[in-house]
C-alpha cells in the first residue's frame, strides 16, 4: 500500500505525526499567499526527508531543534519543533539538554532564547 | 572516584573519548596563543556539558553535527565532530542523514558543504 | 541639473521613490538617537548605490528582498523592501517567487518567515 | 512532451541550462557519499523551483547571487551561481552591482568576498 | 579574600556589577526550566571570562555590544548589554557610535535594529 | 586644512593609519573588478565612520574584531583588523581576550577560529 502513496500523501502523514496541529497551522496559513509552497513543504521535508529510513524521527528532531536554536533566526519554527520533539518521544529533559548544549556551539544567547521558548511550550 | 575528579580532569577524559586526537590537536594548538582558553574548552563544554547525564554522547553529537552544519561558518569544528560522531557510535548513514536534513532548515549549500566534509572524513 | 544634486538630495529622492513612506519613517525614527546615521543611510545606500546606472531599481529590489529573507535577522527591513519591491514594479507573484526560492538557499524557515511577512504587506 | 517529463528529468534539463558544468560537478561529487541527495537537488531546486513560470531564470539568479553573498558562508555555491548568472544572461556589470549592493544589507566584508569570487570567475 | 571566592560567587558579583537587574532577571527566569544553566551562565561568562584582568569591563562591553548587534539574532541579550555598557562607563554617544559602525561590517539593518533598541533603553 | 579634505582623502588617510598595507591591498585588488567600490570603501567606512570623534580608533577596533569574529564568515577581514588592532594600540593580550570572549556570545568555534587567525598574525 505504501508503494502507491504519493509524496504529498506521505508528507501529510508525516507532518501530522511529527508536527501535529502546529505543522497543519503553517500549511493553512500558506493557503492564500503561496499554496504551492505548502505542497513543497509537505513533499520535500516531510514526504522525502522525514520518510527516509536511515534516522529515526526522534533523532531527526534532535538535529532540527539543535539547528534551529543555533541559527537563532527561526523562532516560530523552533517552537513548532520543540512540540514535535515531544510528539516523537524526546523528554523535556532531553530537549532542555540539547538547547543548553547550543551555548557551546552558538553562544549563550542562542541557548537562552531556545530555553525560554521551550519554557513557553512546556507550560502550554 | 568520580566525585573527586576535577572539571578539568573530567573534560580531558570526555574530550579524549568523544573527539579523540582531533580534540587534543585543538588543545595543543591553543598552547602558545591562549592556554587559558584550552582550559575553558576542556572545563565548560567537556567537563560540564558533555558530562551531564540527561542526553547520551551519541545524541549530543547529532545535535552538534546538525548545529555546525546549519551555521555553516565553523567547518574545522564540523570536521572534528563528524569524527566524534563516529567515535560515539553514529553510523556513516546516520551522519549523512543528519547533514542531508539540514537542507530543509539551513538550505542546500549548508547540506552540501557538510556532506563534502563528511566525504573527506569517511575517506581518511 | 543632476550634476549639482548632492548625495544627500539624491538619497532623499531615491528613498522616496523606492521605499516611500516606510523609508521616511526610518529616517524620522533616527532623529533623536542618531541623526547622522539618517544622513549616512540617505547618502550611501540611496545616494550612492541605488543611484548607479548598472542595475535597475526593480532588479535591485529582487536582490535586497532575497538577501534580507535569506539572512532572516532583519524582518523590519524585509517588510520595508517588500513594499519597495511593489513600488518599483515587482508583482506580488514575483515577490512570492523570490521568497519561495530562498527555501533552497537558506532553508524553509527563512522562506516561510518571508512569505508570512509578504502576506501581511499584501493585505495592507 | 513536457507534460510527461519527470521532476528529475526537468531538474537535469534546468541544471544543465543554468549551472552548466559546475552544477553537474556537484551532482557527480555526491555520487559516492549521498546519491539520493543528488536526486533531491535535481528534483526540488531545479525540477520544482527553477521550473516555475512566475520569475525568469535571470531574475532568479539575481536573487540567488544576492542571498549567497549576503549569507557569506556558502562560497562554493556562490561561485557556481556567478557562473550561472552569466549563463542566463546577466552581464558582468549587473553581477558586480548586485555584489556591491550587498555592502548595504550584509556589510562590506560580504560584498568584498563576493566581488573577489566574481573576479576569479570572470578571469576564467 | 578573593582567592577563596568560588567561580559561582565571582559570577554573581560580576553579573550584579555589569548587567545589574537585567542579568538577575535572566537568572531568575531560568529557575524553573534549566537551573543548572543559570549556574553555568554565572560561572563561565561572569565567573571566568569577565573576571580576567587582560581587558577592562568597559572594553568587554564594547566587544559584546558590537558582536550582538552584528549577529542580529540576539536582541534580548543586546538590550541587556546596552544597559550593561552604561553600567560600566560607556556613554550614550559611545554606544551609539559602536552600533552605527556595525553598518560597515554587518549591514545597515544590523545597525538600525541596534540603534532602535538603544533608543528604547536610553528612554527608560 | 582638515576642513577642505574630501571624504576620499580622509578615507585614504584613515585607512593607511588603521589598516596599513592590508587595507591598501584590498583597495588595489578591487581596481580591475569594481574600482568604484574601492572608492565607497574609502569614503564611507574610513572617510565617514572612522573619522567620527565619538569613539577612539582603539575602541572602534575592539568593536570590529569582536563583530567579525562573532559573525565567523569574514575571515579575510578579521585578519586585516587583527593587524589594525595592533596598529591602533591594542595589545596582543587585549586582542586575545576579545576573541576568547566571543565564545560566550557566538560559541567556541567562533572564538577558536578567531584565535587561530590571531596566532598567524602575531607570528608574522
Amino acid at each position: 500500500m505504501t508503494t502507491t502513496e504519493t509524496r504529498l500523501e506521505r508528507g501529510h502523514r508525516n507532518l501530522a505525526q511529527i508536527d501535529g496541529s502546529g505543522g497543519q497551522a503553517v500549511i493553512d496559513a500558506l493557503a492564500d499567499i503561496a499554496p504551492d509552497f505548502a505542497t513543497y513543504l509537505l513533499e520535500f521535508p516531510f514526504g522525502d526527508i522525514y520518510a527516509r529510513p536511515g534516522l529515526s524521527h526522534r533523532d531527526r528532531e534532535i538535529a532540527t531543534i539543535a539547528a534551529l536554536a543555533a541559527m537563532g533566526n527561526a523562532q516560530p519554527q523552533l517552537r513548532v519543533h520543540i512540540r514535535a520533539g515531544l510528539n516523537v518521544g524526546l523528554t523535556r529533559t532531553e530537549i532542555t539538554e540539547i538547547l543548553m548544549q547550543m551555548a557551546v556551539y552558538a553562544g549563550f544567547p542562542a541557548a537562552l532564547n531556545g530555553l525560554f521558548l521551550a519554557k513557553e511550550v512546556f507550560e502550554e
